[in-house]
């Protein structure tokens, strides 16, 4: 499969929902497939809080794509069929403007000082790379977790440039108890002695003690208890492979290991801001959700996975219920799903036939 | 209800399960009510992880008992009727041998070197307490979560010498998610820059932001999703009271408070040490639960409480089910608990009756 990578700039800049502007700003994107003459066969993949925009295929620096099991040729989500584009989101830090790119007003990097962005900024810099990419609508915007808060919100926001929406492992809000976690991470990662209370670029370290411990936080609550269960039980790491002495079970050094492999690479400011926007999203806020979605008129798709215990299947009947409510055509399917939260980036027959059929209904 | 409380010093040592040997130790009690004169009344209570000897009444230093609500005059255990005994078990950081004691070999106090203690060597310990205490056995045992372990400890190690076991919110093993929560509030610890591989006493500092990160972890984890949510909702902290700009909800204020008041007292090592001991209690280790449970002669009440997914009350069944094909005298009760995992620190009719009724049996 091509995978196309273009830096985009809008030197149009973008009005944020906190009141802040940014005066001009970049979007990293992939796009797999071509888009159709009638143009009505483009995908808008949004990616979940630490993703990219390298959804599918294999990159010789960023591996192989978060979705690469659902997005491809033949896969659920088409590439023959369909031009599918992922790009990373505002406030990351794998190519779009964040924290770790250079603010033109100063010449520095941005740090801390990269405007808080929202989910609705992120729907909107997706709409003006839209336009850029001259596509009328979306025929679908599919996402997990953070991204299929994204996917719902298109629905909402732009009911005329979206055909369907996908939303997989998702809420119309963070929960009190998401938004509890989070804040532990976030404690970690402010805590940490190189943070320089966001400054860290300025001393040349970066806080990964802190990105580490919030990573193996984040990761438990991505499996299922019952997968971890399985997989590393109550056994013992044997010495010889322990990523420290200080470690006894295998399950603690699974942690050690991708906590330490993920905060080699991630931004911790990104961390910050994009687990304040996941915290901050509510899509019913001002009003109440079935008044939110009441002018959605695209079809939408909720998924949600037993073994999920961070975003529970109830999170996406609220969101079914609050769209049959609406008279939208919607469809709620729970799978077991064995990966817990991540579940939604596996294939399994069952969820990619529901995808496949969705797209194309 | 008069609380008394005693320092007791047990100069002949205690052979530790990890081989080591503590030459001496202390443990500080607390008692309520009076041994009758066939020694026939006695109760001993095992606290959880970050409890203490101070299982009930008011104390100007320690506040109010960990258990008040259960433990009292006319309460569930009825202290006009019994006589009931707390300890700090050793390790821990509120009067009895642990990190933050001298060690008599050295004159310095222990820090990082005081030697790992498990829940089998906390039994035995209690053991020579109630030798101590001229007590030839206890009426009752009872815990919940860490201090549930040891009651079942107490019924499989001495047999002879407890009449019933109360298990409340506990497993007869800590799950791999147990694990791994306890190895992320570890690793907050051991990487907070006061903590200097665990001489922080040397130093005249205290890794409190690591005690803080780990303690509001903790804290998510003995609540409840539905208690957190119905309790905090979305709210947004009022600007006057915040605790930190960096905080947006109210729940994020309650944990960074919570964490900030644990860490001002609670002990860096010791949390280590009392999460290293409820991660390896294993009491089917070597054979298997059933197995372990032949010789108890001890009545059992296992409590489990629905709202509780740190110790799901199936890690209850787990033990009813192993002392049932042991044919021991057990009951298995569930209750909804508004309180998650703390359930077992709280008073409701239906809870306190069958604890009563239990010991009345």
């Amino acid at each position: 499969m091509k995978i196309k990578t273009e830096q985009i700039h809008f030197s149009e800049g973008l009005s944020l929902e906190s009141g802040e502007k940014l005066d001009s700003f970049d979007l990293i994107i992939e796009s797999y497939g071509e888009l159709n003459e009638s143009k009505s066969n483009a995908i808008l993949l949004c990616h979940a809080f630490s993703g990219n925009h390298h959804a599918a295929g294999e990159d010789e620096e960023l591996g192989i794509g978060w979705w690469d099991q659902i997005v491809g040729p033949n896969k659920a989500i088409d590439t023959e069929k369909y031009y599918v584009v992922c790009c990373n989101n505002l406030g990351g830090c794998a190519g779009s403007s964040g924290p770790t790119t250079i603010n033109a007003a100063t010449n520095k990097v941005f740090g801390k000082d990269f405007p808080l962005v929202t989910v609705d900024d992120w729907v909107n810099s997706q709409k003006m790379l839209m336009d850029k990419l001259d596509i009328p609508y979306w025929h679908l915007v599919a996402g997990g977790s953070l991204g299929g808060m994204q996917a719902l919100q298109w629905s909402i926001a732009y009911p005329d440039n979206i055909k369907k929406a996908g939303i997989f492992a998702a809420a119309a809000k963070s929960s009190t108890q998401n938004i509890a976690m989070n804040e532990v991470a976030r404690e970690s990662i402010r805590k940490d002695k190189n943070f320089h209370n966001g400054d860290y670029y300025d001393h040349n370290v970066t806080p990964k003690n802190g990105i580490k411990t919030a990573r193996m936080l984040g990761h438990i609550t991505y499996l299922s208890e019952e997968l971890m269960d399985s997989r590393f039980g109550r056994k013992f790491q044997d010495e010889a492979s322990k990523v420290d002495q200080d470690v006894d079970f295998e399950v603690e050094n699974y942690l050690q290991y991708k906590g330490e492999k993920f905060s080699e690479f991630f931004d911790a400011n990104s961390y910050i801001l994009m687990t304040k926007a996941m915290d901050g999203y509510d899509a019913g806020k001002d009003r109440n959700l079935e008044e939110a979605m009441e002018n959605i008129k695209a079809e939408l798709l909720i998924v949600g996975f037993y073994s999920d215990w961070l975003y529970p299947a109830e999170r996406g009947k609220e969101i079914q219920i609050a769209g049959m409510n609406n008279n939208i055509k919607s469809s709620f399917v729970v799978f077991d799903g064995e990966h817990g939260h991540d579940s939604f980036l596996f294939h399994s027959t069952e969820y990619s036939n529901v995808i496949k059929k969705f797209i194309e209904s």
